[in-house]
């Protein structure tokens, strides 16, 4: 059996009780490494679970399946996925290659930041498509998440943001002379977004990343110091949440009264929030 | 410290560790009996914890909140949640009630149907605001949820929809004559969910709900005999996917190659599937 193993959001404790008795049993333990991060390290992971972790790269899973589930037709062989297994599309492609050698798989679902932003007390039914912001880089702004949340907006719904990380990644200089050689990790901040937001607001001035739009920053969610900041984009363009990882949600205009009593506790300014928020439940 | 800690999809083993560690040492534990239903007896969750579970029904939430936070702000209460604690408006008036009394909340979140609905291999971030579908009965046949469908589907946005849980429901004999008799768990099947999404059809005929809609059911999410089907939904309205839980989805016209290849392994007929799923992918 090939299991898909969610590991939750924080640290080595938020994984199941299945999903560790599972972990147990396996022959082979591998942890994905890439497409989110868990802020714990391999070795905290390894002493929990009394098991070798073997850190999957993206090379790795996308080029070497067939070494990842050799032989899971007859033994229990296990991928870690940070949040639920079933996130990210790489995922979906190993699942393909398992059926195709009539591999069974079973997933060991967990939360993930698509269902835990409900922490910020905005109702999740009310949340239209998810939008990945990219760091903007030299000639690179990407305004493609302008008009997704856009469309989001236009329908009332609150749109969760996420963001950048950048791991394992190559310097131009590096990936042109074959270099394996990788710069250290980069993690988006909830401020950094904001200012993006509000950059591409300025050349396109539809109103949906304004300076009055309300917004959540939320930062180690599930952690014991998570932190979670509701204002305008341009109160959390200077609000610091601290270490990643970090996501924003942008209000819907849909909002609800207990929706914003509940975000009320967590304003950056709490005046602000009172008058813009009110803007917001008049609609 | 009052704690509210996600069970998730189907049984006591699917808490997280976290939460498990958390039950434990909690001087009252109650369990949320009625915005979803685990598929488990209490009795069998408090031998797996070691401690007696209170069974908290919708009255005891809404009108005993006070009793239940009797003294969080000095011992460590618990409140368990099916699925993850953030899935239903009472648990953030709960959450607010404990602030006004100054007493610190905790989540322990979990895998929800609004995140572990990925494991039909429709992509999360493409999905839509969530629709509920409610039992149609004598006169009371509400249609927002095909207007909620159209708004997404419009888009290209999958729709989740969660259908309709009736637990402790009183006869309308019984609520006359104020005597508390219940009514039998009802849970609406995904078969019973399309064919009131048929009849709507026929009424509006916009083509949002049709026959030839695509869609997937999914039953017992997380549990070792999971089901899902995708096909249309004249095929869906025609198929028992067995024992409740059920949900659905319906498919926006936005999908991608490889979700298709994915849902192809669930197909109820690969043939029909083949022939309707190429009309999504051609848009």
């Amino acid at each position: 059996m090939f299991y898909l193993i969610g590991l939750g959001l924080f640290d080595e404790k938020d994984i199941t009780v299945r999903g560790l008795e599972t972990v147990k049993k396996c022959e082979r333990v591998y942890l994905e490494a890439y497409t989110s991060i868990l802020m714990v390290e391999k070795e905290r992971l390894e002493s929990f679970y009394g098991r070798e972790v073997i850190l999957a790269d993206r090379e790795m899973v996308e080029s070497c399946s067939d070494e990842i589930l050799n032989g899971a037709a007859e033994k229990d062989v296990a991928m870690l996925v940070v949040g639920d297994p079933m996130g990210a599309t790489t995922h979906s492609d190993l699942i393909l290659r398992a059926r195709e050698s009539n591999i069974p798989v079973r997933l060991i679902h967990n939360a993930s930041i698509m269902n835990a932003i409900g922490a910020c007390g905005l109702q999740l039914y009310k949340f239209g498509q998810t939008v990945s912001l990219v760091f903007f880089e030299n000639g690179y702004r990407p305004q493609s998440f302008y008009d997704r949340i856009k469309e989001n907006a236009e329908l009332g719904f609150h749109t969760l943001v996420l963001l950048d990380i950048k791991v394992k990644e190559q310097s131009w200089e590096n990936l042109a002379r074959g270099r394996k050689i990788y710069e250290p990790p980069r993690y988006m901040s909830a401020s950094l977004a904001a200012q993006q937001m509000l950059e591409v607001e300025e050349e396109r001035g539809e109103g949906i990343c304004s300076p009055e739009t309300l917004a959540v920053a939320v930062a180690r969610l599930g952690s014991d110091d998570q932190t979670i900041k509701a204002g305008t984009l341009a109160e959390l363009a200077e609000t610091d949440v601290g270490a990643p990882l970090h996501s924003m949600v942008i209000i819907g205009k849909n909002v609800h009264d207990l929706e914003i009593d509940f975000l009320r506790a967590f304003a950056v300014n709490s005046e602000t929030f009172d008058t813009v928020s009110k803007k917001y439940l008049a609609h």
